[in-house]
């Protein structure tokens, strides 16, 4: 092609004859091979099984490289140990091994105390992508999407060809069973390897094997820095972690649980309407069993009383006894445009549960000493029908980073520490567009703030918008930057009076020895005009220390 | 929980006696309801289907706010437009129409001149998620997930309640069709509302219309802008953008087919064996109809001949004539083992079709005029076995960007231009990862170069493998950001060159105007000295300046 055309490019040509009738005039250009293409399209059109999808995209779910992959397999099994545990109100103590097989090959093993798996579910469980009991629901909880678990255990079999162990007993009055399951990346199904009973010492609880290709190293994102993240988000787990490269007993970590209470038990709420768009509810008006539409608004929507349904109907101008299922296109559109127009108390909270702004502060003076540390709980907001909940933590003047340094970050969501995609995450995004220079803090443009400071923020919720399902980094929906931003402008807020109040400080220390300087030159003078005796030349000394002592505005 | 407690989680104690018998110790602090809980959590647990997890994360899809909404609906339709007539060897001549119906409501029309689709695979294609003829195979195409335009569709119907309507025509032969489908969530299966014969007056081709609530921006992110940069990267299709705003004809905007030559048509490749895992490996193998191992690795794979699959069986121990349904995890250990330690030549390169320097250079120069551009077209590099080839362009000294801005970046990858998460690609991250004060720029640490320029890198593969499913942003593999540093540095390289020689230029000219400045001087005070004639003082600054103006080295 000629350079001279191809610079045209830049500006549309407007309203030429070609816009009217595309198709036509390049049908004349080139006879195409019409019908024959679309068939030959057409016998290759067939459906992709999910494991298809994510085994060859499985930098999706957090596999991309080998240390990674390593990562990823223990924090989905400590994930689900965690949530089996308190899901069951069991105080979990949840075991990991990791051995080293060869340079390149690694057994994760997790042990958990948890409630077990009842046999008939285990091959589904850890053999099925997009399985599970926490999606259709909205609770909080570390695991969501049914996949973690079941796509490291399918990176494990399609790096190694082994296949997932699985031991699990639900009660010291059944034996436990022992599998060996594979997946069926072709038809996403479970592959029973072998099943059989075991012998266990424990009474119940679950413990998973994977053998997978990884690679083991130390420092910011290792195994070891996770599982220290992960014991300060659950300070009621105990944790013991069995490195690699252990040689002894005393290589092994226990992070002792430090409270008996349990976090407290979140309710599963319903749906929201306010979050609720209008296909979905067409689907559910189509899907309903309720007699009418009164009765079906209070019942499947959090915060509609039957009152309050009524009241929807008129505004759109609905009987309120028309059946649910009666309901087309239009009419779902004004029942929708009226839930817009009505007031609606918040969804209920109890469904949260945060960490806490003590334990926040703890944490955070655990893992960074400074010179000065807060931590801010935010009341529960609304995303899309969600509700959710911010943390943040901040510590200023920590040893251990430099003040030429950016801030360094940790995220957590659901008490699941995130490692990777810092960059892609709305924590990110609030933190890099709060203004810190008011706060007495240097921030270089659309950048980090510098300091030496750590920011931490947790987010829970019952729905936790991951940008993809390795869940390393929160989408960027405009409701949790938001209450993320306030978050942190809170905690700066008093970074910035404790800033204010430390160069007063300082300010009035070099004050204040400039004139204790000159305090007894004063006194000398003095004597000389008023002729002092000595001693009053001292009282003189001691009456204006004094003034200046409580003169101390501090 | 009392505070001096849980500061001692930050370090572990080691080797204490719970780490040995971690699940017998809690199952005494509290009496866990044990198989009740087993059970209860059995009965929530159960399969989610492919679009149900989708429709709750549709942020994974570029759906995460109404103006990215319209964008990605446009991006899926236009995508899936430009590989069907490609791949029937059509010039392209796509329509792009968007109505706006109501403040938050719009309608998507995009029309196609392709081959059409057969009428019995229309309803999975706009149906169904996961579903197409691009995923099964290693090709260069725009498409590759079979869920984008299901997924647009979906979105569709989740926010307005209305099907999506398709009019496809395969021949002038056969009538076109008209469908209404709308997408089952629960099953992620398509529900055909209504199919009819219609009257179209082009003779093949796919027109498709989306309703969403969505907005219309103007600005870096919009539609206008992405409409702009598809067509510089496809010079070989014709676009006709009809915004929502006009109000004329005069407001059509046509971006002309510069080329009749179509892109070169692009191979479909085996996989490289370098780039498949043992677990797949065997799953092939027990899969296979060949009758004997050689067979199977040469037929299977790219680049292994008769004679090298020999040599690998042969360093495997493996006999060549072993059945490949007969290979057992260790057998296949070897195998593969075997096959890391065989030289094999790269994957065939037909299979990726570049845009080209030339191509590339004009493209830049035509949405920013420069003083200085270059581009590199890289040889194709390997990344899990999957060929892929890099392209950079690089402008300098652009009369739009400020010398105090960051360097503005364009991603394409397979000739889609990239919109969104600059943050997580891996373009980004081997851009702020290349020193650039090697090349006269500046740079802040760790982030973009800072200048009057755009940097624009095209990735094109026969899979790239992006951070979501809404494909914005390229997974940080190693390979490719290698590959895109070094593309970085050839054009930084020759960035630097053309900096050293303005900025020798500069010097020069400055020294020139100021010995210039001089000569007269000298000239005057040599006819004093040696007693000149005025004739002769005014050759010799002629002769001066003569002697100056051959003294320019450029």
């Amino acid at each position: 092609m000629s350079r001279s055309k191809a610079s045209k490019r830049g500006s549309a040509r407007k309203n030429t004859p070609a816009a009217k009738a595309p198709q036509k005039k390049t049908a004349r250009a080139r006879k195409p091979r019409e019908a024959s293409s679309a068939e030959t399209i057409a016998k290759k059109q067939r459906e992709i099984s999910v494991s298809e999808f994510f085994a060859k995209n499985r930098h999706l779910l957090g596999c991309d490289n080998p240390s990674k992959a390593l990562l990823t397999t223990v924090k989905e099994l400590v994930d689900n140990s965690l949530d089996a545990a308190d899901e069951a109100n069991i105080p979990a103590d949840v075991e990991v091994r990791i051995d080293e097989l060869a340079e390149d090959r690694f057994l994760v093993r997790c042990t958990d105390n948890g409630p077990g798996i009842v046999a008939r579910n285990v091959p589904s469980v850890f053999g099925k992508l997009l399985y599970g009991s926490k999606f259709h629901r909205l609770k909080m909880s570390r695991g969501q999407q049914g996949i973690g678990v079941s796509a490291a255990g399918m990176y494990g079999l399609l790096t190694t060809g082994k296949p997932v162990k699985v031991v699990s007993r639900t009660s010291p009055k059944k034996s436990a069973q022992r599998f060996e399951i594979a997946i069926d990346t072709q038809k996403n199904q479970p592959t029973v390897k072998s099943q059989e009973d075991t012998e266990w010492d424990s009474s119940h609880g679950t413990q998973v094997e994977i053998e997978l290709e990884a690679s083991y190293r130390k420092g910011q994102h290792s195994v070891d820095n996770y599982i220290r993240q992960i014991s300060l988000a659950n300070p009621h787990a105990q944790l013991t972690y069995l490195p690699p490269d252990r040689s002894s007993d005393a290589d092994i970590q226990v992070f002792e649980r430090v409270t008996n209470e349990l976090p407290p038990e979140t309710a599963e709420i319903k749906p929201h309407p306010y979050g609720v768009e209008l296909g979905l509810m067409m689907q559910w008006l189509r899907e309903s069993t309720h007699r009418n539409l009164q009765g079906f608004m209070s019942n499947e929507f959090s915060r509609v009383s039957s009152r309050l349904a009524g009241e929807i109907c008129d505004t759109a101008g609905l009987p309120r006894t028309k059946k649910p299922k009666a309901i087309d296109q239009p009419a779902a559109e004004k029942l929708h445009k009226a839930i817009q127009k009505t007031k609606i108390m918040s969804p209920p909270t109890d469904c949260i549960a945060p960490i806490g702004e003590e334990l926040l502060g703890q944490a955070m003076q655990s893992i960074h000493p400074s010179e000065f540390s807060t931590a801010v709980t935010r009341r529960p907001a609304v995303y899309r029908g969600n509700p959710f909940l911010v943390e943040v933590s901040l510590a200023f003047g920590c040893d251990d980073i430099s003040a030429e340094d950016s801030a360094v970050m940790y995220r957590y969501a659901n008490r699941v520490p995130l490692q990777y995609q810092q960059g892609a995450c709305a924590v990110t995004k609030a933190t890099s567009s709060t203004d810190w220079k008011k706060y007495g803090l240097q921030q270089p443009r659309g950048g980090m703030p510098t300091g030496s400071m750590v920011i931490m923020v947790h987010i829970a919720s019952v729905w936790v918008p991951f940008t993809s399902e390795s869940k390393e980094a929160i989408a960027h929906y405009p409701e949790i930057i938001k209450e993320i931003r306030l978050g942190l402008q809170d905690c700066g807020r008093r970074l910035g009076i404790h800033l204010r109040r430390r160069k007063r400080e300082a300010d009035e220390a070099k004050k204040r020895s400039y004139i204790q300087k000159y305090i007894p030159q004063v006194a000398v003078a003095l004597q000389e005009i008023l002729g002092f005796e000595d001693k009053k030349r001292d009282e003189t000394v001691e009456v204006l220390t004094g003034v200046l002592e409580r003169s101390r505005k501090l």
